[in-house]
Formats: structure tokens, sequence, C-alpha cells
């Protein structure tokens, strides 16, 4: 993997960008995109890197964020495309389990490969294909250096998770849910850039609460976790960066 | 609607689409798309009518076609960035319900919208929002025309059919359950492209036989359905475009 000079965060929501956005003072680029497109592009400078946060965007009809897997692959396509980065990062709040000793805020970095818990094809060849196993890479002095957690990231594109969800993400060794990084990675892999994930906690899927009221309660806290760990790895990227 | 000059059809796999390629005597274009992507194109002339079919193309590692919503979103992506169609058809092969009179082989086209099936984001406005409920063309001229049965699409990104998955099915209206077109209808949509979804039947979702497994007898019947009805509707689209 060569220096990494400039880095693209993938971030599916508005709520979940706000806080790093203003933390290192990203402004907006204005027609970054096809004006038909709903993406959004933030840039800005750590020292030598630089630093673009793109969103999903919003849909019009529902003044909702383009959530799910769909947009965030067009999204990563359009930011590769534009910006060219040495490093893809997507970062976003996602649920955890109890069991795996998480608590809300914590920060999980992804390890092994990026899987799909929703894509069920069993037919020889597609039932591999369908769970992905998309590579991302390995940034041992990184966690090690910012004492972050590292695990299996699991995606879907529901928020709920039924038994059978729950069954995949087990098959997969996953330890965090979330609904954008494997179509992510998909295009990362695809387009031979290097890829993370880094996940704040929201919610608990061995909860007896349903994630979507524990997402509510707990978003403020994901998102000020995130953006904090956010600023840290950017730093850290930028000092490794001068290092050669 | 601005008359059909050209129509570019989105098609998952290799085995649905080589029928209706041959049939034509579409030409692969080298190059068409970023050398590293996987997506592939054929194009052709029916008279006047510019016809272009894109793949979603392989997966290197498993040598399986590139199925399901993400490569289908990229695919429509650079297939509309490419070739500028004034229609876009999505065509494969789709679960169908013997309870709504389907046979295998049967040609369904989409009407009302095009919906998911498997992105339940139980949040207010995120709900409706991940049903998606993408608008197609209503085309009563070709449809009556062409003797073709019309039905709702509901798009998941298995090819099994979980409980949640048929309620939601079910809850969507829908009697066609397949695996791409509501992704590429979101494309459409977001770049203000006519889209219309045209599927013949490989297997019943109310079966006691495994969808995999009709799926598999059932094929070359649905392919060769799907490559008849396809030559039709490119046919019909060619004398309408005539009419001015």
């Amino acid at each position: 993997m060569k220096p990494v000079k400039s880095v693209l965060i993938m971030i599916a929501m508005r709520a979940e960008a706000r806080e790093f956005i203003q933390a290192l003072g990203l402004k907006q680029e204005e027609n970054a995109f096809d004006e038909k497109l709903p993406m959004m592009a933030y840039s800005g400078k750590v020292e030598d890197l630089s630093v673009v946060v793109v969103l999903n965007g919003i849909d019009k009809r529902f003044d909702v964020d383009n959530v799910a897997t769909q947009p965030a692959v067009l999204a990563t396509y359009v930011g590769i495309q534009k910006f060219n980065p040495d490093l893809i990062i997507n970062a976003g709040t996602a649920g955890g389990f109890k069991k795996a000793d998480h608590e809300i805020g914590d920060a999980v970095v992804s390890c092994d490969t990026l899987k799909f818990h929703d894509r069920r094809i069993p037919l020889k060849g597609f039932d591999v294909y369908g769970i992905g196993s998309y590579p991302c890479i390995d940034m041992p002095d990184l966690t090690k250096e910012l004492s972050l957690k590292q695990g299996i990231i699991s995606t879907g594109n529901s928020l709920d998770c039924t038994p059978t969800d729950l069954e995949m993400i087990e098959k997969n060794g996953a330890e965090i849910k979330e609904m954008e990084a494997a179509g992510i990675a998909w295009v990362a892999w695809t387009l031979e850039k290097p890829f993370m994930a880094v996940k704040t906690i929201s919610d608990f899927i061995d909860s007896h609460e349903p994630s979507e009221e524990q997402f509510i309660k707990n978003l403020a806290k994901a998102t000020k976790n995130l953006s904090d760990t956010l600023v840290k790895i950017v730093h850290y990227l930028n000092w490794q960066g001068k290092q050669g």
C-alpha cells in the first residue's frame, strides 16, 4: 500500500457526518457530481493529508438520507472517479453485541473481510459470491496506537434483524451489523483501492429493545465518538504519511 | 416521454442474455467501461433503434455473474453514462406465484412502482424510503399488442425467500420476486430516465420445491421466453419510434 496522501470517507447519513465535518472545518464542494445525483462532498486538509467526506445524499421524496448499500455503491464509485483517493474509509454507526463486550459508543475497525448477511444465494459459487468477503486493509499500528477494537463487519439492507439475518451474521463470524460497508468494500476492491471501515456502536443486536429505539436514543453518543475517532485516524494517517 | 431511439437493456446473468444477444446479432463493445469494471456491453441496431445490452459481469474469484442489486446499480450508472439511452429495460428471470396464475416461462412487465422487500428500516420516513417505490413507465399499447401480463415487482438480494421476505412481498402487493429491478429503477429515477422491467418466471415462490432447484430446472425455458419477448419488445419500440 502506497503512502496515504488523500482519504475518501464514505458516510451514509448527515447526522453521522456533521460533527466530523465541523471538527475538521471541511467545506462543501459545489458541483462535485452530476447535478442529478444526490451525493454531497465536503473537503479540506489536515496538514499534508487531503480529506474528503462523501455523503449518500437525500431522497427528495421523503427527506431522509439514502441509507443502505445501493446508494453507498454509487456514491463510492462517483467519489473515487472524482477524487481518486489513496484510501477509502467507510464510517458510520452500527449494531454491536453485548456478548462481544461492546459498549454503546465503542469504535470498531474492520478486520478479516467485509461480508453480506442478506445475499443468500444457495447455488454453487453464488453462495460464496453472495457473502462477498471483500478485503480490508490491516493497520495494526493504527489500531494499537489509537486503542481501537477490531471486529468482522457484516452488512445487510435492513435496520432490524430477523432470525435468518442473525444466523448469517453468526456464520460470518461477525460482531458488527450495519447497512453499507460490504457494498462500499465491493466497489473499492473492484477499483483496486485500499479500504477500511470504522463503526461506532449505536445499538445492541442481542437486546430486547428494538434496534430503532436504541438507535435514536444512542445516536448522539455514537456520532460524537465516531467524529472523535475519525479525527484521530486522519491525524494518524497524516503523521504516517509524513514518515514516507 | 420522448420517442425511443435507443434502449439500454440491463441483464444480470450471461445465461439470461445469451439467446437475446444471438437473436439480434449484437456485438460486444470492447473497452466500453473502465477496464477495472466487470460490466460488459453488447450493441447493435434493429432498423432505426439502437439496442445495447449491459451485463453486470463476472466475479473473477468465483467465476459467477455479479447478481443482486449492488452490481446492478453500478452497471446501470455506467451504462447510462456511456450510452445515454432513451429507455432502460431491466430483463431477467424471476420468481412468480402459482396463486397469481403464473406459469413457468410467462413474461410479466412491471406496473405501478418498483419496490424492495429486504430494506426494512422502521424509522419515520426511512420506512417508505426503504421500500423504494421507484416509478416505471406504463406502456398499455405495448403490453396489449404483445399480450404481456403486468405485475408489481419486488426486489431483494437473496434467491431464497424467508417468511419475513414473503410478508414484505405481500405488503408490497407484488407477484414477482427478483434480485435487481428496484436497484436499477432507483438509478433510472435518479438520472431521470424512463424505466420498465420484463421478467420471465423461472420458479414459484409458493411451491414446496426450493427456488434454486426450480431455477436450475426451468432456466432454459425462462431465458428462451425472455429472449423471444425482448425481440418482440425491441421490434415494437422500433415500429413505435418510426410513427414519431
